[in-house]
């Protein structure tokens, strides 16, 4: 039997949403499947959207549970699942799903959003939860270079050197950036995104904002494929799973 | 030769403000002290305007910092001596001060504010940051009771059993409750506040809300006393030490 839940976490921490064979290290998947085979009674499997890196965080996030029986309705799994978890773990649905379906390869968009935070006194409550600029961000340079990536492009110069998927090519729908006081925020959606995409695109609106990177300069960085003429990875504690579309 | 402090600090982490003589728990003032002796090089003595709780964040805080000799401008302080604190901990800014100033009992005007998070989905984003409660509050019904604690009275009513101070006098001067979305916020300033007091005012506009106490039982409650007859003690993840007037 196959629930899909909707879930939403915390990365602070957390190593990341996955599991990793031969470490003890906490994860959101790790955290999930020993609550869920407490509350089952048996072994379960966990299947993922995304594989959220360590830090990062998700307002939104959908995963499998399946187990041989699932004796609780769906309507009781968030309660009695949730009481099981972390405070920095929800759940927020849960619902019966067809055997095959797969969160992640069934995904058609996700949304994340990028937070930075410009001011020159630090926010103790904003730490893991934003990117902390000392000089003030140039929101209207970043939202123009934010539209150099829009479209279906192969991603190589945004994505992280250790990944080994073949196919970088991914339309991104829409990025845009916005200030609220203090805060700058990048909105990107897209049909999926490479190993460290969203923080790289990220890092590199905040070179643009500094005047290391040009607005027109982008296409070309694109066009190169080559990592080392993208700008910085953002770190991770500004990234925001915020919807995933199926 | 003595320095004023503005910090703020994220209490999650924290055994509150003060340090617990005796023991190694981790507290503000005890991080503080710590970076500061290594900055200075010699030993210093820092006096907090509050004792701020366990899991208590603080949005102003002041203190002072005293030692034989400070080498170092003001206006480098806060940079320096930030570096050297953890990322909860922020320096926000530091100037000269007399050394016979207090920043307890110099202080005019204290505001607390109190959120509230009322959702049947838990925010783990908000675990430590907000007191969850399922059942939707009613923000006007909370209004009108904390009308009711405006003035001078004796807070016995609302003060933690564990409190030595003689005089329990205080005068609060406003108690707002405003609702945005699902969060709802008690803002109170006073010229000073009990041990627990904002927590335990804000236990008990949510028993108001609940149906528990009723908005004509405060003005009795305080005439009282009696700490049994208020409210819970609101979790003190919710609270933020939001002004220091003086």
């Amino acid at each position: 039997m196959t629930v899909l839940l909707e879930i939403a976490y915390r990365g602070s921490a957390y190593h990341g949403w996955q599991v990793q064979s031969g470490t003890k290290l906490p994860t959101v998947q790790g955290e999930l499947q020993k609550a869920a085979e407490k509350l089952i009674g048996g072994s379960v499997s966990i299947t993922g959207c995304s594989r959220t890196d360590t830090g990062v965080h998700a307002k939104q996030y959908f995963c499998t549970l399946s187990a041989e029986r699932i004796n609780i309705p769906c309507a009781v799994i968030p309660y009695a699942l949730g009481s099981l978890l972390p405070d920095d773990i929800a759940v927020l649905e849960a619902r019966a799903c067809d055997e095959d379906f797969h969160p992640r390869y069934s995904c058609r968009e996700k949304e994340y959003v990028y937070v930075f935070y410009d001011s020159p006194r630090r926010d103790p409550l904003l730490a893991d939860r934003a990117w902390w600029v000392m000089q003030r961000l140039d929101e209207e340079k970043m939202s123009e270079a934010a539209k150099k990536v829009l479209g279906t492009h192969d991603f190589s110069a945004f994505c992280a050197s250790g990944a080994t998927v073949d196919d970088k090519t991914r339309t991104v729908y829409s990025c845009c950036v916005e200030r609220d006081g203090h805060m700058v925020k990048m909105t990107i959606r897209g049909n999926g995104f490479l190993y460290n995409m969203v923080r790289i695109i990220a890092g590199t609106l905040a070179d643009v904002s500094r005047g290391k990177i040009g607005v027109e300069d982008i296409p070309a960085i694109i066009e190169s494929k080559d990592r080392k003429l993208a700008g910085q990875t953002a770190p991770p504690g500004g990234l925001y799973l915020e919807r995933v579309i199926y």
